[in-house]
């Protein structure tokens, strides 16, 4: 279903029943950032209606054992028909720099282009350099950090990828 | 645009420009309901992305003046091709009773028909009584709380509302 995972990882679209599997990683992968309000704002981003109504655009990548390796969440924007939007993105960090994060983006790219999107869009948070540099790499680019975009103190880098044609 | 609104107040699709001006309201609007944490966790679920990628099914209802006195974010599900799912709902409660929650849920309705979609869904936290009793007013059906439905301590009750044939 994606190209480029290494041996022993596959990936499939998310049911409902990942969403706790996703929640429970999320503290351990992310290290604590910004404490106990990171967490509760991390469990916010990802409500349950992500893995009801926003599947088919969305991946879940498992060891052989169904160990949760990495997940992208993301969507084809409703209103710019142009747009698709990366959501939320984990990769475990013990398989960090394996390519799993970059095998997830172009398969989500991939899809895009299937609907007719020309653009990636996804945001991060100012404190998250990892994921800047990751995005950077993969051909994004970003704003400069724009204070309460996502609401009072939720500062943001928002990224921009355009997609090249098939 | 909408049907059943009192004298004065007129709809519209949001832009991106509403964001700040529905999170200002919702502290106003929800008098701190849960306190901070209840304030964190709304401003969390409507991120700025829902003013960008679901214009097309969300409304804002505003005064002569542009003041702010109604609103509704929803989507038509994307993996669930018979669901709409309304997101968040609010009506200044200087309004409450005057049928402007009806109107935005009946337009909502219209809309999801329209899209071929034959179920409406949303959820409301347990807390949330008034929104409890006025989603059964509207036809929908609860289900009992669900603990950790949205992630660990975010308890949710379930509503469903089939939608009649056109």
């Amino acid at each position: 279903m994606i190209d480029g995972l290494p041996d022993g990882l596959t990936a499939r679209h998310p049911t409902v029943e990942d969403h706790p599997r996703v929640l429970a990683v999320l503290e351990t992968w992310w290290g604590g950032l910004k404490g106990e309000a990171g967490a509760l704002e991390r469990a916010l981003l990802l409500p349950r209606l992500y893995f009801q109504h926003f599947t088919t655009t969305s991946y879940v990548v498992e060891h052989r054992d169904g160990q949760l390796a990495a997940f992208l969440v993301g969507f084809m924007s409703q209103s710019e028909p142009d747009t698709a939007y990366v959501h939320f993105v984990g990769v475990d960090p013990a398989l960090h720099g394996r390519g799993i994060g970059q095998a997830l983006y172009g398969a989500f790219f991939e899809l895009a282009r299937a609907h007719g999107r020309r653009v990636v869009r996804c945001v991060t948070s100012p404190e998250n350099t990892a994921s800047q540099a990751f995005h950077t790499r993969l051909g994004f680019t970003a704003s400069m950090p724009v204070d309460d975009y996502d609401g009072p103190g939720l500062t943001r880098v928002a990224f921009t990828r355009v997609l090249e044609l098939a």
